[in-house]
C-alpha cells in the first residue's frame, strides 16, 4: 500500500495507449505536430477562451518558467513560506528567474490571504534595500491539501493588482482542486484573475505531461525562446501532447481526479473518530494528514503502509503536535482502491484498539 | 519521404513496448526505481567501468548541464563556431552555465583540431580581459556528419590537459558515430580522455531518452542538485529509464544505428556520380550533404522529398557553393527504407537527366 | 545632528589628503600600481599572515562577491534572517551567486548560534528538495550593533566545518568591532576560522574603500576574473588603495573607530536611566538603539535630530515594543562630537521631564 | 613617456579639488545628496532634454548594466566582434544580462554598418534555434580610435528600429568623440536615435566617474534596483558626483578632451611620412595606431616609450600587417605634453634614419 505520493504510479491505460497510438509516422519536431495542435484546441475549449500553452517535461520546470514570466531577475516573488516553489524545487525558480528573491509568507495550511500580502507590503522598507515585489505564486491545492475557492482567488488577484503583482497558480494538482470545487476551469483561473498557470497532468494519470498556460498573451511573449533555452522543448513533443490529448478527451482528467479525491474522502471519513488520531487539515483533495503517535506510524510501517511525515509549521494554531506525535501525509491517486483505503483504516483501528 | 531529421519519427517497437511494460505498479519517484538502477548497471557494462549517469529530458539540457559541469559562470567554453551548442540551443548552455562565455573555433566540417586550440590560446591577451578558458565541447558526430577517430579525440584531450581544460562530448548521435567507427564505447570516450558525455537515445529510436554521463566522479559532485534545479529530474523517471533499458538490451542501439548509417551510405553512393551534384562533406554517419542547384531542390520538394538546407561556412575550402547552389542536409533514421532512399536517388537522376 | 548612519559623512582629513597625494603621475591601471602593492603588504602585517586581497567599490559588492566565493549557484547560504546580506542589498548576493538560495536563521540581535545552525540541518528534508548548504555569512558587528567574541566565532567556525560550510564575515564595521573587543585582527578572523572577510573602510573614515580578504588562497582562485566580471575592478584603483594606505598607516583606523565607539558609549550611558526609555540591545560598537515613545521621536525630529527607526524582530524576548513605541537607531562616526551627543541627551531629558 | 592608456593618469586638478571640496559635512547616502542633484541638472542641460542618469563605479559596469537594460537574459546583443563589450570586460555583459548571448559583427576599425546588421538578420535560421536579437551596442569611439558621424549613428538607429532593436552607445571616450565631431551631445546621442549611453569621465580627467544615461525613461524603469543589486550604488555617491560636477562645469570636459585629441593629432601628423611606418586607422580622437617593425618597437621600448600592441583583425583590407610588423596603440590624455609627443616622434625618426 503506497500512499507516498501520486507520482509513484504510472499512466492510466487510456493515456498509455495514446502514447503508443502517437508513435507511428513522421511528425514535425519541437511541437510542430498534429497532437500539439489538437491539445491547443482542447485547452481553448477547456478554458473557454484562447490561451497560450507550452508543454514542458516537469512540474518544477513549469513552475520555474512561470515564475520567471512574472518576476524579473531583479524582482521578488511572493509565495507561501512552505510552498513547493520555495521548499521542494531545489532552487529551480531562483535559477530560472535569474537570481530573483523569493519571500515566504505565513498562512495556515499553505494558504495565503490578502491581509498577509498587505502586511508584507506595509513592512517593506522602501528605497532600494529590497528587490521590488513583482508576483505572487499560489498553489491550488497547497502542500497541505487545501484549496482556494474562486472567491478567495479573486480576492488575492485583486490584492495583486493593487500592488502591481502578476498572479501565478501552481496547478500540480489542478484536476483534484477542480473536482473538489465543482467549478469550471475558467472560474478557477482567468475569471478569478490568474495570469499564468502550471497545469499538471503527471500526478493525475499521465507519465509526464505538464504545461505552462498563459491567459495574458503579453506575458507569453518570447516564451518559446525561454522554454527552448531551458532545455524544455522536446524534439518529439508528441510524447507529451498525446498524453494531454487523452487526458482532456472525454473529461478523462475528471474521471481520474474524482476517483483519487473520493479515495481520500473515504480515508478521512474512516479515520475520523478513531481515538488517538486527528486530522491536521481538512481533507479537500487527494491528501489526508492525520496526526498520529510515533507508535502508530511504526505499526503502519510494519504492516506495509508506505507514507512520509510532513511539516507541522502551517497547522492551525489550535492543533499543536505533541512530543511523541507526527504528522503523516497520505496521498491517494487514480489507482488507489477502496480495499487499500479500508485496509489502512483497519490497521489504524487495530492499533487503536490495543490496550 | 522525410529526410528533415532523425527526430521526426517515434520510437522503435521494442522501445515503445518497454514504456508500456514499465507502466504498472508503484515505483520510487525521481529516479529511485528499478529501471533506473538497471540502466545504471547497463551503462557500467557498456563503458567497461563505473560511470555516474543522470537521465534528462532533452539533448539540449544534457549539453547545457554538461557544459555547466566543466565551465563555471566566470569561465569560457570552447566549441566549434557552428556547433549545436553554440548555434542551435537558443542560449541554453549560457543559461545553465550562469553567464559564461562561449568562444567559437573554426574547423572544416565542424571538427576542431589541437592546433586550432593552441592558436586560440596564443591569441589570448592575458590579464583579466577575458574569462578564463575552462572546457572544450566537441560533437560526435558534428553538425556536418563528421566523426572524430579515437586517436583524434585523444589528441584533443591531450591538448585540453595541457591547457587545463575539461572535455565534453555532445553525443546526440553517439550510436551512429560508434557504429561508424567500429570501436568500443570506452575507446571513443574515457579511454580517449573524455570527461563528460551527453549520450543521446532520442535520435536513435527512443521517444525521449538522454543522459549525462560522467567518467570523472569528481565532476558529478552535486550534479543531482544541479539537475533538479534545472527542472530535469522527472518524477516518473522510469519513463526514460525503461527506454534506455530496451535501447541497451541486446545491443538494440547498434541495430538501429547500423540501419540508419547504412541508409545514408546507400544514399551517398547513389548520389555520387550524378552530374551537377557533389557531396559537401564525406558521408560518415546518418547524414548526407549534397550541394545541389536550387532547381534540383525545387524539383525534389515538388516530388514530396522533405529536407532542409544547411550552412556552408564549414565546407572544405575547395568546395565553394555557387550562386545558384544550396547545401542540403538529408538525414536517415532507423525507419528510413531502402525504397525511400532509392526513390530519392531516382528523383535526382530524373532531374539530372533533363535536357 | 545626523545620527542616520556612519556613511553620511565624508573622509577623514588624512584619508582625503592621501587621495590628493596619490593623484600625480602615471600608474599601472587595474591594480598594477604602487599604492595597491603597499596596501597588500599592510594587510599581511595587519593580519599577521599572507592574505589575498581585492579592492572593490562597495560593501554590497564585497559581500556579494564573498558570498559567491563560498556558495555556488546551486547552493544555499545561511545568514541571519535580518542580516544586511539578506535584507538590505537588493538581491546582490543572489545575483552574484548566480541564483543560489539564502536561508535566514533567527537569533537575538542579529547573532547566530551554533545551535541554530544544527537545528537548521536537523530540519533539512534530505534528497534533492533543497539546494545543499555551502556557507555561513555572519556580520561583525550585526545590524543591531552586537559583536561576536573570538570564542563565539570559533564555535561557529567549528560548527561550519562539521557541516562542510565555509565562513564569511561581513566586516562593514570591522574596525568598530575590533576596537570594542580589543583583540587582534587575526584573532577575530582566520585564527577563529573565518575563510573570507568583507573589510570595510567606508563607514570608518574612507570615501570609498572596501576589500574582500581571503585567508584561504584556494578560495581566491579565479577571483580576479570574478571581480572584473562584476564591474568591480577600478581602472584607477589607486583611488581606493591610497585611502586604505592612510587608513592602516599608524593605526589610523583604530583612532577613528575608537572615537566613534566612545561617542556611542557616551550616548548609551547618557540615555540610561532616563524615564520612559530603554535600550533594545547593549551598546557594543558605534550604534545605540533606544526604544522610545513616538512622542519622543517626534520631539527629537523637531529639535533637528536625524535618525531612522529600526526592526524589532530580533529584540530579546523580554523587551517587547509597545503600541506607541518605536526602536530608534543612532549611529555615531569619527566626526560625531561629544557636544552632539550631549545635545541629543539633553533633548531626551527635556522631553522626559515634561509633565 | 606613458602612451599605454588614458586611464594611467590621475584626475585633473580641478576635479581633484572638487572631491576635496565635497568632503565636509553630512549628506544623504546612496545618491540623495546635493552634488548628485546638481549633476542631474547639468546632464539635462548638457543633453538639451530631461535624461535619467545613474552614477556607477566603472565603465565595465556602465556597459554591462546598459546592455542588460536593452537585452533580456533570453536575448542576443549585437556588437562589433572586437568591441570592448565582447572582448575586454571579462564576461561582465553576459553576467549582468543574466546569460544572454553576444553576437560579434565584423567591420573595419570596430565600426558596424547597417548592411552588416541586415546581413546578420538575413542569415538567422528562424524558429527557436537562436535567442532573439534585442539590442545593438556600438562604441563611440571604437577600440581602434574611429568615430561614427551623427548621420552614421542615425542610420544604425534606423536599422535597429526596423529590426526591433534598442541602441546602446559605449561612451568611454565620449568627450573625445564629441570634440572630434564638433557636434552637440544631443546630436551625437538621442537626436540620432541612441536609447542608452555609457558616459565615461574616468578616461578624460576624472578618477572614477561613469554614468548610465537613459534617453528613454521606460528603459530606466527599475534601474535603481538593478544598480543596487549590482553593488554599484555608492553609499557616499558624492565622490562620483563631485567629479562630474567639475567635469561639466565650464565645459571642463571639452578642455581636457580637446587637449588629448590635439596631442594625438600632433602625433599622427609627426609620424606620417616617416619611412617604414604607416597608420592602421585614421587618427580621429586621442589614439594613434602606427604599424611598425618589431625593431622599431624594441627601439621605442628601450627609449622608455610605454605602449602596447593591438589587434589587426579589423584593419582595412588593404593594410595587411607583415610578418615582422606589429600594430601599436598610442593613447594620449589630458596630461600628455607636446614635448612627450615630439620626443616620441624623435625616437621614431632616429630609428628610421638608421642605415
Amino acid at each position: 500500500m503506497n500512499f507516498i505520493s501520486d507520482n509513484v504510479v504510472g499512466a492510466s491505460p487510456k493515456i498509455l495507449a495514446a502514447i503508443a497510438a502517437a508513435n507511428d509516422g513522421a511528425a514535425g519536431s519541437y511541437g510542430a505536430d498534429a497532437w500539439t495542435a489538437r491539445v491547443e484546441a482542447q485547452l481553448n475549449a477547456f478554458f473557454e477562451r484562447e490561451v497560450t500553452a507550452f508543454m514542458v517535461a516537469t512540474g518544477t520546470a513549469a513552475n520555474a518558467l512561470a515564475a520567471a514570466a512574472i518576476c524579473p531577475p531583479w524582482g521578488t516573488l511572493l509565495t507561501h513560506r512552505e510552498s513547493h516553489v520555495i521548499d521542494d524545487e531545489c532552487g529551480a525558480p531562483e535559477f530560472y528567474m535569474g537570481g530573483a528573491k523569493i519571500a515566504g509568507l505565513p498562512g495556515m495550511g499553505g494558504k495565503i490571504t490578502p491581509e498577509t500580502i498587505d502586511i508584507h507590503f506595509e513592512n517593506e522598507p522602501g528605497g532600494t534595500r529590497r528587490p521590488p515585489i513583482k508576483g505572487l505564486s499560489i498553489a491550488q491545492g497547497t502542500e497541505f491539501g487545501l484549496i482556494y475557492s474562486p472567491a478567495e482567488i479573486a480576492a488575492l488577484a485583486k490584492t495583486c493588482r493593487k500592488h502591481g503583482l502578476r498572479l501565478h497558480m501552481d496547478g500540480a494538482r489542478f484536476s483534484n482542486a477542480l473536482v473538489a470545487l465543482g467549478c469550471t476551469p475558467a472560474e478557477m483561473t482567468w475569471k478569478a484573475g490568474v495570469d499564468v498557470l502550471s497545469l499538471g497532468g503527471t500526478k493525475n494519470g499521465c507519465l509526464m505531461a505538464e504545461a505552462v498556460i498563459f491567459f495574458d498573451p503579453a506575458l507569453a511573449e518570447d516564451f518559446r525562446f525561454k522554454r527552448k533555452r531551458a532545455g524544455q522543448t522536446l524534439s518529439k513533443q508528441r510524447l507529451i501532447s498525446a498524453q494531454f490529448e487523452a487526458f482532456f478527451d472525454g473529461d478523462h482528467w475528471r474521471e481520474l481526479a474524482t476517483h483519487a479525491n473520493a479515495m481520500a474522502t473515504r480515508l478521512a471519513k474512516g479515520l475520523k473518530g478513531i481515538p488517538g488520531l486527528r486530522l491536521g487539515w481538512d481533507q479537500q483533495i487527494n491528501q489526508v494528514f492525520p496526526i498520529v503517535s510515533q507508535g502508530l506510524w511504526d505499526h503502519l510501517a510494519a504492516a506495509g503502509v508506505k507514507c512520509i511525515d510532513w511539516s507541522e509549521t502551517s497547522l492551525p494554531s489550535d492543533s499543536p503536535v505533541g512530543e511523541d506525535e507526527v504528522v503523516l501525509r497520505l496521498v491517494t491517486s487514480f489507482v488507489t482502491t477502496a480495499a487499500d483505503v479500508d485496509a489502512l483504516i483497519g490497521h489504524v483501528k487495530a492499533y487503536s484498539a490495543k490496550p
